[in-house]
């Protein structure tokens, strides 16, 4: 049987995979909401149901958090552990939503066919490519192309906390995979695939301030009172120097700089910064003077709000002084940053900011940090190959700006190199209203996994 | 019939006169939120319908937003005008109140009764004091004590939007009061009555700022694209200098200092800073380095922001590079201060900081100067004195960091001076949660306005 029945029976079974995807998506499986518990348990569930009907002996598997989901299927050399998340990110704001984000569909767009809803690319998408290549391999075959363990979390959008537990409980009945494989990243541009080679990891803190232990009224108190919103702000204000570096002590401690033939072969990617910040509406890059685009989003830590609030946020005005304001930040960290080490230094700044009359409490959101592959292992150059065989260019080993901890976690903890493909592009709105994925994207990354899966075992 | 009779009546009558007040305060009538248009409407028929049955010729008045409460009634010298406003703040958060707002109810405190629930005190209980002094004087001497219009409005916790377009197509309704009555101020402590003299003016801005034109994903973009929530901490950071002043170009033109001989008087009041601030768990006042805390909330010009709001917002974490961040901006006015001329300076200075790749958008909630009464009419003498034979300790010409932009107003359209009298207290949790009126403020505020009426037409 070879290859090409397999693809060609992939283009076939497309309409009941998207069928199957769409159930999926289906399901409001945001992590890090408490009032969306259950259906996290059933994304879990019904990933589980349909790895059971291939033959795939699976089970969700609790945790203190959301569910795994784990599946032991096959024989034979290389052993791949593949990994995928079926959490999604919040939707709000839900306003700016063209559609119920979990009433997905499928329509034309100038590029193309897209589905959308949310986890269309994030992950859910992206993992079900996987799965279809081996339903499409199975159900053609009848076999399976060799040992395959599946992982899949569910709280991957928030922190990832039962992640390592798990992996340190469990290590044993995971076996000792050759290789992960891990579909959460993106093409490099519409043609050309790309293997993720570094990955920026992430700190999340959030910060809270109090001043009066009440909200007060600004006309009575303002001017004698302090403001936790003034006080926080003149915070969030001096995270960054006029250079756009960093300022917390310590900070660039472990960032290298980018070798020159890596430097060389992004070049030659032809990256055309103008499109991607154009496609938001930006020309200018904002981050650290004298980087360019890619390095800034690649190969430099950042420094983030990603939310702020304190005081009245509804319509018309209030004059509140409020009681406290409160701010997410996060860092995205590579090389050999340490999370640990700069949580404590960013603390220790933003206490020593503190006024008089004003307290700070901290919540920490996950520390990882920056995961670089070695490229030395055959299975990469393997995969390389096929999937510049499916796509009109040559694949790339890349970087990317968003952080999968996950294949740190594999390298610690398992012992184990990560493989990062996926099939996701810049405009896919992960994270923001309106994601969606292309319907190209994910007939031919079902394909390129056949490829991949084919190259592998040969 | 003497004005003892009156008091006894109004001390006979206060279970009833409770009553009708808990009835008022049971009306949302949240002015800035279009949610509750219908009750406000409510608390303008209700009171309509209160002053008709003691015989006013009163209406609900239309305007472009909520309505006004106009009446008129009896004949003779002086012609009073009183003002109070049936609007009410919003009641967020919630979850802060021990008990719905809008069922309010009488208990027991170490203080004595109060009456619990939003505008208790702002400005119901107020409003409610004169109305019910005017039903003891009719019920008892079967006469109005003089000519009397009132005038109730609807917008005053929303910046009073209709209220300038109506005293100018009114004005000839409204007559030629010989002096306004505002009942929307405070004693100055529990035992001693104010008149407060000075009232600091506002100017409200809200601010958004809008960078890349939806949000991103923190990992894909982070680093190269501008974020909103740096943008506007920094606007927001940079409203004080280091001495607490605030930064706006040309903010402190008309800024009076305080003549000594008030701030003689002032100092006579033995204002208890640290009981003030105390009362907050706060200790150190936070305005102007060298000012004290009564010239910081009575005579010296603020700016706070009353909220701020961008990027995700609930429970956990996400990394979120948002479009917008914005904030809602107020200054408190002193003096001669121009409230258009500080918008315009602000704004200025607001978009001469934005980087490349941002803009602004900027919303007007309202304007308005300073006032400064002037206390030659011997109305405010007289009034004086009829306070100081209520209450434990002689009645005191104030100044006031709340902004009642309706003084000017009269001032200006109608060419009237107004008397601000009112029975708050510090402690009375107005804008706040858990808001309440005494019912001491309630009794004695009452029984105040029978002895200034009585004092006033003799």
């Amino acid at each position: 049987m070879s290859l090409d029945t397999i693809l060609t029976r992939i283009d076939d079974d497309l309409p009941n995979a998207l069928k199957r995807l769409m159930t999926l998506l289906r399901i409001p499986s945001i992590s890090t909401d408490p009032a969306y518990n259950k259906d996290c348990l059933a994304a879990a569930q019904w990933l589980v149901s349909d790895l059971t009907d291939l033959g795939v002996d699976a089970e969700v598997r609790p945790t203190t958090g959301h569910p795994m989901v784990v599946g032991h299927v096959g024989e034979g050399a290389p052993h791949l552990l593949f990994y995928g998340h079926y959490d999604v990110q919040p939707v709000d704001p839900l306003d700016l939503w063209d559609r119920d984000p979990f009433d997905p569909d499928i329509h034309d767009t100038p590029n193309g066919q897209v589905i959308r809803g949310r986890g269309s690319s994030d992950d859910k998408g992206q993992l079900m490519t996987f799965i279809e290549a081996c339903r499409a391999w199975k159900t053609t075959t009848g076999e399976w192309p060799c040992k395959i363990t599946f992982l899949f979390e569910g709280e991957e959008e928030s922190g990832s906390p039962s992640l390592v537990p798990f992996l340190n409980a469990n290590a044993e009945e995971l076996g000792q995979p050759d290789i992960a494989l891990i579909c959460d990243t993106g093409l490099f541009d519409r043609d050309t695939p790309a293997i993720t080679t570094m990955l920026r990891g992430l700190l999340g803190e959030q910060v809270t301030i109090t001043g009066p232990r009440m909200d007060l009224h600004s006309g009575m108190y303002g001017g004698a009172a302090i403001n936790p919103i003034r006080v926080l702000s003149r915070i969030v204000a001096s995270l960054h120097d006029d250079e756009g570096r960093v300022t917390v002590p310590g900070f660039y401690d472990g960032v290298p700089e980018i070798p020159a033939e890596i430097m060389e072969q992004w070049s030659a990617l032809g990256f055309d910064a103008e499109a991607f910040l154009g496609d938001v509406d930006l020309n200018t890059p904002a981050g650290e003077t004298g980087r360019s685009v890619l390095e800034m989003v690649w190969s430099r830590p950042t420094c983030e709000a990603n939310g702020i609030i304190g005081g009245y946020t509804g319509d018309g005005f209030k004059t509140v002084l409020p009681s406290k304001a409160s701010a997410k930040i996060s860092f995205r960290l590579v090389g050999d940053q340490d999370p640990h080490a700069i949580r404590k230094s960013f603390r220790k700044m933003v206490t020593d900011m503190l006024p008089a009359d004003c307290t700070v409490a901290f919540s920490d959101h996950g520390a990882s940090k920056a995961s670089v592959m070695s490229t030395d292992d055959p299975a990469f150059e393997k995969a390389r190959l096929a999937l510049s065989d499916e796509w009109p260019k040559p694949a790339a080993f890349t970087g990317s700006g968003g952080s999968i901890p996950i294949a740190g976690h594999f390298k610690t903890i398992l012992g184990l190199d990560s493989m990062l493909i996926g099939f996701g592009l810049d405009d896919d709105l992960i994270h923001s209203p309106n994601e969606k994925y292309d319907v190209r994207s994910f007939q031919k990354g079902i394909r390129s996994w056949a490829r991949i899966l084919d190259a592998l075992t040969k």
